[in-house]
């Protein structure tokens, strides 16, 4: 026998996975007949000029792997083994160009988009000594899988925080911890066994009238007025769900007012089935005054869903988001998703409930809301500056960005196009536009972030606008 | 005008909160007519004995709110609220009793699940330090929303990762990173525009199974024999997507035969639609001889989609798995989810992505491999030693868990019940019986997880189930 040659160079794989891979390929080549007999581990091991120890190895770890077959006292025998029918080989093939990602660098952009924060003033230090807490006091619990809702005890912190900030009142038991919104919703939409008409805002988040839409609901929009959702439409239309962003609608910024509030909720308990899904989405940040209590606070018929996150307040990155659930919806809640394993890291929500028990989070919050608004009037002070009167800025002291119409003849395409070739991250009403027609002859919406934006970067970043839509 | 007191102990609540609750409360109990003109700032603070600047700030959150408005030198006015009309209060009520959460105390219990792992060898401050890195170098990152798939980087380290240790050969972009295996497999089934047939291995693992019945696919389950799925059934069946755990096969343990997955290899490459799911949910843990060579590693056609997890490796309650998309899947991927949120915590996966390149990932999985193996004979040998003849263990030196046949005239539901009485966590085969009889006249089976259990607590944990299914 005289089938391969050892390699005993430093460097090499490990003699036995040489043996390994050598027979391996001998017999899934088809050189070994089946039933072969294979030389004893002494004799390969004679041959090969290697330990016996070797050869058993390789010869344990093809009968593993079902290579081969051993009978006692007679020896190890080649299995019979099917061929492969395909004639391509197992190396890699080329991988698709079109599919390839190329990541183009955003050196010496600028970003006034109202996705991202500011990430630079996130207290980390503490952060991190909450999750030492954590693994200090929970590891029995990082060994397991957490309640489909969270961790109890994470609800029960975030039940505590949400009925001070926002006067929302709930149980811990009706609090479900999502990656974010557009999970909760889905999980949300899946509790009901009757087929959903839903309606959403225009302009509006464009992710949950997608993500809604891709679920084949139902799914209409409802126009605005000055105070928000236009309920004479919403009447007319009659959905069983409307999604909706009282506390600062998104992009528009407005706030709806309370007689507006009220008939909302009026609306909502004439019927059973009706409810409105609170999409309260930075209501944490309010300048000047303080926060408007949430729509839920109001409710006096348990038809409003509140849907809260922790992207605005903590970072986007860190997918934290919750809602709160009536008693009825919780009951089929639980029904269907009692299986359902939880999605976030339970070190991170336990760190969480650690973060805003010890008052770090209100601490967090207060300093941001400072520091977002300096950077806001910064903002507005130069747009106004720079622009004149060819800007009318919806100035609406809340959140983390605003609505600006500029005066041009320019289209969006032609405004987005600019954009990028100027380096400024910057987006239009155009995607906020849910349906119908959204070009104005003679001026562009525009929904302006501030809160990534580093301050000294801000007269740049209004040049760069400027240029973009005067140049 | 004398509407109401302040109270201004220390303690109470700011002046101007009190002034705004109370007038506030008035308006909505309709105490004043409608464009009822309040007093001036000035009046009111004198008959409240406050100062103006507390009365300003209470009439600027009313006007925010849109309870009063204002008219330029004439003063604030009530506006036109409408009533509610429900007569409910807002005050809590009672919430459900069916709805409360209970916690039984888990004291004095031991565990032989198959789910849990062992967090007390988890190397927290590796993991911490690793966390502390990619604050350090990704604050950017931080401030946003991620890839869909997840972090480029991360993707990167998980294809280096699973092609050294499970041969997988795959691009960073064929990877797609999810909170579990769940999500992951249904964003797969979404994908897929044409209607699905699906078949699973029974006995297998049920969330998936219920999974894929939950989302409306066609699921039919394939039987096993010795050797895994049989092939002479999925080839009567047909389906277009077969989900397998060929490693360590679950719940069985068997490892499928090299043969064998050749078989289903050539089966899968006949048609192009048809794919096979590798769950190889605990392939790192292999007692004895190497990890074997996952099914992808041999595909020649770009018919198998792997899917890992770290749930084993590091830990359960970490949510972190992954999928390895062909090309074509991919492709689809892509063009349903351009526009999906990533799920799991940025944060988290950077941490991953420095503990797996710095060579800790490697280390703690050899470290655990050698204590769950320890725990694996211990417990082995214990059950020997109690039951002898009376229980028959499926040894096969992989995994987290193995099966064991008892003999006993118990059935499983009795089993179960004495179970929770002895304070032991065992998980029958029951469960995972998705169709056909499970009862098998004189003996049961057991699915006994090693992973968690403390090695002290072995004999007890034996002596219990030996109560449980004969005393």
């Amino acid at each position: 026998v005289n089938y391969f040659q050892i390699d005993k160079n430093k460097g090499s794989n490990y003699i036995y996975q040489q043996i390994y891979n050598h027979l391996k390929k001998l017999i899934l080549d088809g050189k070994f007949s089946t039933h072969y007999k294979l030389p004893s581990k002494r004799e390969l091991a004679e041959d090969l000029n290697v330990s016996i120890n070797s050869v058993a190895n390789a010869y344990e770890q093809l009968l593993e792997e079902g290579y081969i077959y051993t009978v006692e006292r007679k020896g190890y025998f080649v299995e019979d083994i099917i061929q492969f029918i395909s004639q391509q080989s197992t190396k890699k093939q080329d991988f698709p160009e079109d599919l390839k990602e190329h990541t183009e660098p955003k050196e010496g952009w600028v970003s006034l988009s109202h996705i991202s924060t500011d990430s630079t003033m996130f207290p980390y230090h503490e952060w991190v000594k909450c999750i030492q807490k954590a693994i200090k006091h929970h590891q029995q619990d990082l060994a397991k899988i957490t309640h489909p809702q969270g961790p109890f005890l994470v609800r029960k912190s975030i039940a505590n925080m949400v009925s001070l900030s926002r006067g929302v009142s709930c149980e811990p038991e009706q609090i479900v911890i999502g990656t974010g919104t557009q999970p909760l919703i889905q999980q949300l939409m899946a509790t009901q066994p009757e087929k959903i008409k839903a309606a959403v805002e225009n302009p509006g988040y464009a992710r949950i009238y997608k993500l809604l839409k891709g679920i084949s609901i139902d799914t209409y929009t409802v126009n605005l007025d000055e105070q928000g959702i236009d309920v004479k439409e919403v009447e007319k239309l009659n959905p069983n769900f409307l999604f909706i962003t009282p506390s600062h609608q998104f992009p528009t910024g407005t706030i709806m007012p309370i007689s507006r509030r009220i008939e909302l909720l009026n609306w909502a308990s004439m019927s059973k089935d009706r409810y409105v899904v609170e999409d309260d989405y930075d209501s944490e940040f309010k300048y000047g005054t303080d926060n408007i209590p949430s729509l839920q606070s109001l409710d006096r018929d348990q038809s409003v869903i509140y849907v809260g996150t922790f992207s605005k307040t903590l970072l986007p990155s860190f997918r934290m988001s919750y809602m709160v659930l009536p008693p009825e919806i919780l009951r089929g809640y639980r029904q269907k998703y009692s299986d359902w394993i939880h999605g976030s890291n339970t070190l991170d929500l336990l760190a969480l409930s650690y973060f805003i028990d010890s008052g770090e989070y209100a601490k967090h919050i207060k300093k941001m809301s400072n520091h977002y608004n300096m950077k806001r009037k910064e903002l507005i002070k130069e747009l106004e500056g720079r622009f004149g009167d060819k800007i009318i800025i919806k100035n609406v002291p809340a959140g983390l960005h605003f609505l600006a119409e500029l005066k041009t003849d320019k289209g969006y395409q032609e405004i987005e196009k600019r954009a990028k070739k100027e380096r400024i991250e910057i987006y239009t009403i155009r995607r906020f536009m849910l349906e119908g027609e959204n070009e104005t002859k003679g001026s562009i919406q525009l929904v302006l972030g501030f809160a990534s934006i580093k301050t000294e970067r801000i007269t740049e970043a209004v040049n760069r606008l400027y240029r973009v839509i005067y140049e």
